[in-house]
């Protein structure tokens, strides 16, 4: 590949330091599935920033696996779950929670995010029972599709809403890390005012593996079965553990996230001094500029991104995703390119 | 861990040149989701054993995954799997089949294996139709959970017992590298005399991989729409990718199945000298000897190991797993410390 | 019940003549499971009009039943179902697609129909493979849920675009009666224009039975498989074979469904002399007169019926459903009382 | 046909006062779904004989769509059901419990019935969790496959082992009715020692139709949506609750069985007399004679009935079934018949 990539924050391997406690401790023996000392090591890390001791830690390897077998835990057979529409398990994955059996009662939003007034809509349809599903679960996701994020008391609203409605919330945290560093909520926060959720390893320097934390006991119980059954189990557990264990031992995991949003931040600042629009606003490390078709003819000769939504006959918004693995120079090479194109 | 543990071949990481491909490769940014270059590298490596080339490959991270996902894709809802009592799909994967809504139609069988006359009984009893399900796949394991192979003539009769009735055949081979080793069978016939198989990659020097090889070209169709819904689409398809090229770029794969069946001819050789009776023949790395409970307590000091079967009240059967990390010298050891407490 | 309802076209029992021929032959012996001679005789007289001889009939006992049964037989894992938003399956089954693993890609209509145009937005949603899924079942109603017809050219249009871009059509004709009644196309034209429908029982005249006819020969391989693996394969099929021939073997479907029609149009044009607006303009047997929430009151001292949707403060409309069971003066009285009212 | 049927107890429609009270209120209007005072008057009858006003009641059209509704409902996706090997679901169902998602795990049975010690077995073979199913109800059919019958105390001694060991007691009943007539147990007793049990109307007179029986409180919730997802509801409930008001508010369901069982023993004693083997004991309306093949094919000039199981090159056993519409004459024919041709 000649042209730099800003399409995803999954181009390249993983943060050095995993391939370092990999290969420090790969011919150690340990329990396969999970029970290995090294996931031990990194629930007790996560755990220490969840300050809630009945949370239950698993580690799964991506986004979509996380989704479906929380959703197919959690729900009877005709329980719905509410999503924005531009919710991943809504567009991205193809069909994963309706191949579980569950409809997803979409909810339109511009930024991604949902507000308790849309859930009432949604439980507002669904009077007529037993001809309708029963909407049973909230997802959410932190940092959005979008890249936005929610405010602590936008979290706690939709949890006491969903408290006082008798539906679960669930939180997908594929980036949570870069939700994490730019909001007024901390990890302690998520795991209060969730039932559910998981912290995202993949888009934040790990090979693969995202942590799902399940803090309402009564949803904890056999929740390995369907980790197993789904075909979720490594028998090498230890992959992901390890992984965890670099990321939550000593800061990385926040580090990392810090360094994506920054140099998102940095592009933005670039793109606002030229009097760029932006879809939405950027809030954690993906850019969603809206630019001349023309413009993005010439940046597609050195860098590679995705074309998000057509505007119009002439613009088009792009996005553009930093992550912990982006140079800083590679940035400013970029904006250079950018302010010299315009 | 004080004691060696003999209860798997997934207790230590990965073959060290795999944990160096994964560090020399680690900052190249790639494609996600399986359209990386080591990923198609992998293939071309895999393809030039297969002599097929029409045959597709997937990179799934399981064998249960890889079941499930094959499974679901290859079969209507009211079709069934014929596999052995001791199938992998039909004891130990939760029920992972029949929640993709298939019944597992089961065979007894001493050494894991069954015979196109098994098959034909499973027929019989299934005409009655629609009242019954309809068998249409046959699942066989090579080698088996028994650690026993198929001789080429042995899969060949099953095949054409299957293309005669109308049946596909899928082989998992979560241990095909070992089988490959011992018997008289290619990869290339594999790729002939089945629809669909599997080459294991965890339990034979990778931290985690499966490669997924669909031979019969209608059964291709649409396959990756099946890796993405069952949550098996790794964003870093990268991941599997590189595992699978330094497993086949020369020739490494076979070395380490190689390895693990000969130390498993060495422990077995160790146990006639003295007599001992086996369960089932040892063909790959797995081995099954019987032996009085007195015995194995005293091999517990130092050893782990799986009591797989009671036989009687003072005896029982062990089992025994060797692998591609197992020193030979350790193997010695147990053959010293073993006739020591005989 | 004081009130007279004409809240449903399922308020009462069935056709007398059903009764008559279910009393006449109680006790003669026959075979099970749909291979009675009257299940027989009733699939010839369907054919007869049909004019396709490869055309499959099967009897089954509702529209839920008849849908999810249909659905699940065409539909791989990965695919998809396009409907209107307003459509039976997406609205009022319970979660019934979902829970046969299948998403519903839904249009927003105004008068329950969809246009080529709908379904080919919702195909450019789904070109990034395999990320979606796989649209490829276009499901429409006729009558729809709001009571609209499909002329023949509709049809055949929205027939031609899935044929050329590899879409199956399937319409759920619980209404099909009341809709051949007004419109331009008869049952031959259905069976033509697309690949597998139901003509609906229960709704016209049958204690309950819909009868599903596939048209597209791929798609009836098996088929009776799914009726029985869903539970709707009647021991006794001759149930809905009596039933069936009963309406079908002298001309009593239509001239129950004509009734019906008439006695809306008759309750559609006293609402139009006094200048009341309809939601959707009354094409089969259901009528939604807009009326003030005072008339509402009122009709309800005597009347029955569906508050469908709120206009505004003032207003509601209102769902008024004729039947086969309709008698003429109920209809006469309910004009004088509203006149009176009004 | 010119031949008498014995093949089954659903070869006729229905008792003729189902047809009279069908008629009788064929013209009111009632609401739709089972919201009609026939089913409630219906289930008034049936609560009168429970003795348990806690239990609650559910009508659906027949076995297949009975079971695969409740075990649904009951069970969470890693669940398995344990069950005879010639359980209906088992066998008959074309796969309806694993399209649910559920295993079966089968236990070997002589004459259809299973016992404490045999669920045990199946429950120690599942501790290798989370990696195997979860066993978590127990189905058994009263009376079973093959006409046997369960006691009061076999009864007890399943329900108090399943309390003991966290399991639910689903008892399906599509001939309880003709267990009932023989046995020392009430209907009562089927509610206090069952979880849920279903009385089948479609095997003792009714055209169609199951009244499901949920006993334990926690297992009723939302049981309706089931009912509805799975296209079980009918819009004209009343065609169910009509029929069992017929069957039980007079005694008429208890007459029929023992009508049907009356018969079965006349030809059961008459095969006694001329020293013919049974495959089992006679204790229903079924009976298993073994009788050689040169006999069978004489009987069958006349006769129409199942042969069930091959013995041996000579002797077949056939199945024999009588039921509410047998005439006594026709089997008084039919016992002469066979004392001529023996």
């Amino acid at each position: 590949m000649t042209q730099y990539s800003f399409k995803d924050d999954y181009s390249e391997g993983c943060h050095p330091s995993i391939l370092d406690l990999l290969a420090q401790t790969n011919l150690l023996q340990q329990n396969g599935y999970g029970e290995d000392e090294f996931s031990l090591q990194a629930k007790d890390f996560i755990h220490r920033q969840l300050n809630n001791p009945a949370s239950k830690i698993h580690f799964v390897s991506g986004g979509t696996q996380a989704n479906l077998i929380v959703i197919s835990a959690l729900l009877r057979p005709h329980e719905s779950v509410i999503a924005a529409a531009s919710a991943h398990i809504s567009t991205n994955e193809a069909g994963a929670i309706e191949a579980q059996g569950h409809k997803v009662n979409t909810i339109l939003s511009q930024d991604g995010k949902i507000k308790p007034g849309d859930i009432l809509q949604v439980l507002a349809q669904h009077h007529h029972t037993p001809h309708v599903v029963k909407p049973k679960l909230v997802y959410i996701s932190n940092a959005t599709e979008l890249g936005t994020h929610y405010t602590l008391s936008e979290l706690k609203a939709i949890y006491e809403f969903c408290q006082a409605h008798d539906l679960y919330l669930f939180m997908d945290g594929a980036r949570l890390g870069n939700a994490l560093q730019v909001g007024d909520m901390s990890l302690a926060d998520v795991a209060k005012y969730t039932d559910v959720f998981y912290l995202g390893g993949t888009k934040n320097g790990a090979l693969l593996g995202e942590a799902i934390i399940i803090n309402r006991l009564e949803l904890q119980i056999d929740f390995d079965f369907f980790i197993k059954q789904k075909g979720a189990m490594l028998a090498k557990g230890r992959v992901l553990g390890i992984q965890f264990l670099a990321l939550f031992q000593d800061g990385l995991y926040d580090q990392l996230a810090h360094h994506a949003n920054q140099l998102a931040q940095k592009i933005k600042h670039a793109m606002s001094e030229k009097g760029i629009n932006l879809l939405v606003q950027t809030e954690t490390n993906q850019i969603f500029p809206i630019l001349p078709n023309s413009l993005i003819n010439s940046l597609k000769e050195q860098y590679d991104f995705h074309e998000w939504k057509e505007m119009d006959d002439e613009f088009t918004a792009i996005r553009l995703v930093t992550s912990w693995a982006t140079p800083e120079y590679v940035v400013e090479e970029f904006i250079a390119f950018f302010n010299k194109k315009i």
